[in-house]
């Protein structure tokens, strides 16, 4: 494929507007062909000095406009599985902003519709199996360099919430990067989930059980802890370090630049995810466009994106009920084999 | 005082020789006067080269001997009871290895002891209150720079397991660290425990639940995480990480010497308590030695020593139940208010 | 403009490759529409799978090609001058990669000859100054952070040096990266080079003087000191501490990934340059082709190529005759004020 | 020798203080018989509370006290020969502050009346031989771990320098102790000495040469630099990197305590040399202690300390002229073989 591929961009928010700059800025071989967003000064902001792209209300017309090879979704969650199963339908491969779809029941649909296509078209945007460091984890434990994976010991810290952010949410929205990160870590679906939290920081809005401690248990069983704490107010910091039966190994608490002043050798800590993972969700996007030029659709599938639904489903329970409770999954299609 | 503190140590072996040593080599204004081990050739070893020490095969003989004017008791557990009342008797201030006693409920039998004769004489060898890290995390939190603790995260990594350990003995004899550590750091009783684990490392002798989590819920609302792990292979590790509404601060991570060779840049891991400790072990013999011969006791008191052992037991509870297990503490005599 | 940048590469050996391949597939804006190599069939290699490429055995034939808007030079470094020389003639912006021209003369004609011409046209490829380390450096310097700086001390390591590597080069080829870092972060000319060094390690090919320790003073009263060693074995380093009259900050010895095995914790060392400054490389090409598009070339100057070969040639004096050669710069032409 | 030594400690002042404090508080075995001080009311505040002592306005009445068996002196450098001959013909071991005499013309005099007496009763209170990094970094050079050590890189920060300090004592009082640790951490002679430096801080006192970088060559052919920095502003900071053929090590860049708030992760810098090697005082005082005891004198020697004084002397030349010095050494006694 010499030409490069065209891409329509299915929501212009935040993190549609974000993607639609980088296939038109910095990826190779891809241009923006389409961006709907039913705000339609909203899609002309994010599509401004671009050339070539044709803006549209709506979402199933934008797959339909002629030269769409591929889409990106970064609509909001309730919007995913129509647009899903719109472009399953049109045969087109997608790249899907996380969670795949509203519930673990809606994912589940669109896990279906794929798997009975008997073709992978989607892959889910869990960004982190992108970035360097995750990537050398993974390459350890894939080579047993510290034998037999035990635990992994997760921190998740942002800033602050935005508002409306609810207990539930610290699970299904932010501690979901950490199950989809254990699964492919681990090579191990998650079996049960616990929550337990101390009172409430201060810090967090009244009424949000912030922080929280998720315990989840897997198939091979390994032991998982995350910290998940949304208004720590120091900065934005994900860490994880994976115990296994002949070492142990950490990432994500490195220092940049070290600098000594007024009594303190410190370092800045990133204040926000864009800054932390910017290279991991330039080189996911790149992938994926490489990949679909070659015909190809290899990172995080529909599956992945189901379990992880299913998984923070459990821990939304959890946390209400204040138990452990198992996870139940589907059985698993051929496809995601 | 002028002279030097007279000492008895109860028990030759590994610990107690170490004291031994210690009191005789290392400690400003302290002499060993008496040391009792059942063993007499353990105890002449101990002894050896050391002017003026009596050896005895029984502590309450030793505790009698004339120029005795304190007891460290380093000998088996089920031993330390009748030691302390025997001490308490005599009005001997008592600084106890860890355990304070072999159960809870001896434990108790010792504080009401203690609180009967209405004077502080018994310190319990918790040495991480002495330790220079500990010490500064302590000062922090009480400092209020990080805003109100909400979690502990702890490590505990030793390299192997002397025989016969067991599943209980993670808890009951390594966490046992943490749980005064915790209490001490956070100056609050712990009220509930749950243990969690993967699956038992393939370096721990069979049958060994190894490693494993303990959570320790306080009366506070703060939640703490230990992970227990005993044969680990690589190290002694202690770490803790204090996360508070405001901030976070971690200790015992630190690196010493930094060595780059072959494509690496490594620091040695302890691999020993002893090493890791031998500071805080002096500065709390010393710091001992220093307020007994002033009339003070100001250590861990036999409370913690009993509370440690009631929150252990009610772990190895929710071990054995695999479940949350709620710690009953008696309630506290005014002597340790 | 709209269309892709037209790009002729001069040179096809390992830099010119990477950057045929870094045009072709991961910059966006950018394509290779010609490659000169004498070696026709590394220039065949270079630009096998990539469409459009007309493929010269002659550099100049190929900037000639219909198409090339912008030029970015590969070649060896006495082919230097004559392909910028005509790329200025044809008024073609050039990516030049360091050094600017084989030896201070000859920068110093291509100086001239952009600045008779009266337009920025020429980038030298400085990348460390597109580096995120040293940008938060350059950053912290220039808000005065840590006050005026003093001294900058610097590691170059090398696992170890090529063939042919000459004592001169530690000088000429490799610390010409800290004699532009330090000119840029400091803002200042370099105006006298010492040379010292401890008997050469048995590590380093027999006669070569390694390490090398090179003192830089600049106009502003710094004092940079650089630590150069080709064959250090262990890995690739580069590291800067700038120390200020308030504080002090260094960058490049951070570790990523920290796993604890057998003893140890340690970090991989990066053991080549392409790993380590990767992103620095594609950042440079991206912001080059970026600019060009737009009509701007703002990154590192020939005046900066020049002015590096003129100190770097002072520093091997320095280095043959034992003692301090003071730095003599033509004067700076307005072009570059 | 089952009694306590007696000590004499020459000079009341700060680190005499201190000394008397560590003999009488901590280290067992020893006691102070005598302290001497010109000043008297010195000499009974540094005595207060300590029982058997005998004050002295004269250091040699106070060697002539009965039960003197040892003699402490950190009296001012210029009566350190005087109390050294004193104390030699009169056979006692001394521990003496460094420097071992005004100069080195003074401290070779001393080394000569050692060697007449043919036998080692001088330490010299180099205490970073006592550290334990340091300690760690000799073992590693010793081991050959790192091959042949080509380069220390040695950092030496104050926050602020006392007032009268010169540019001249940046070197005889600051960089004797690097100067001291590369002899001993080389095993070598130090050969010559340059001095450089940026134009100094306004940090510094006016006139003050302040920071300065220290350079200097051994006899084996190693190099050492040396960062003296006496008004940085920021902390007390001692770091050391050694490169040898196959590797390098860096002590004294370690965190203790990590704290993450507002946006930083940082440690605190020690702000004083008493705090930072208040470990390595205890130690080399408690190593004398018992060596004496034992009939032992082991650590720097007489020869230790001329040396050190005739390398700050040529630095302080070589500050003076701006150029290399060679270092001139008296002919070696046989007693420091």
């Amino acid at each position: 494929m010499s030409e490069p591929l065209g891409v329509a961009v299915l929501g212009a928010g935040h993190m549609g507007a974000d993607h639609v700059r980088r296939l038109a800025r910095s990826v190779a071989g891809a241009r923006v062909v389409a961006v709907a967003d039913p705000d339609r000064a909203r899609g002309e902001a994010a599509a401004a000095g671009i050339e070539g792209v044709r803006l549209h209300t709506d979402a199933l017309a934008a797959l339909a406009e002629p030269g769409v090879q591929a889409v990106l979704v970064a609509s909001p969650d309730h919007a995913h599985e129509e647009a899903l199963l719109a472009a399953l339908a049109r045969g087109l491969p997608v790249l899907c902003e996380k969670p795949l779809a509203a519930d673990a029941r809606a994912a589940l649909r669109v896990v279906e519709a794929e798997a009975h296509g008997g073709r992978r078209l989607i892959q889910v945007g869990f960004m982190r199996r992108y970035d360097a460091e995750y990537r050398g984890l993974k390459t350890l434990l894939d080579s047993g360099g510290i034998g037999r994976p035990l635990m992994l010991h997760c921190r998740h810290r942002n800033v602050s919430s935005p508002p409306h952010f609810t207990s539930a949410m610290l699970i299904s929205s932010s501690v979901s990067h950490e199950i989809d990160a254990a699964r492919w870590l681990l090579g191990q679906e998650v079996t049960a989930v616990t929550v337990l939290g101390p009172r409430p920081s201060a810090g967090a809005p009244a009424g949000l059980r912030d922080p929280q401690l998720v315990l989840l248990e897997t198939a091979g069983g390994a032991l998982v802890d995350v910290e998940i704490f949304v208004n720590c107010g120091f900065g934005y910091e994900v860490t994880c370090e994976a115990v296994g039966e002949r070492g142990s190994a950490r990432i994500g608490a490195g220092p940049g630049m070290v600098v000594r002043s007024a009594g303190r050798a410190h370092q800045d800590i990133t204040q926000d995810y864009v800054v932390r993972f910017a290279d991991a969700y330039d080189r996911e996007v790149r992938a994926w466009v490489a990949g679909v030029r070659e015909g190809r659709v290899a990172g995080p599938s529909a599956w992945d994106g189901y379990a992880a639904a299913a998984v923070a489903e459990a821990g939304v329970r959890a946390l209400a009920e204040g138990a452990r409770v198992a996870v139940e999954l589907a059985e698993r299609p051929a496809l995601y084999g």
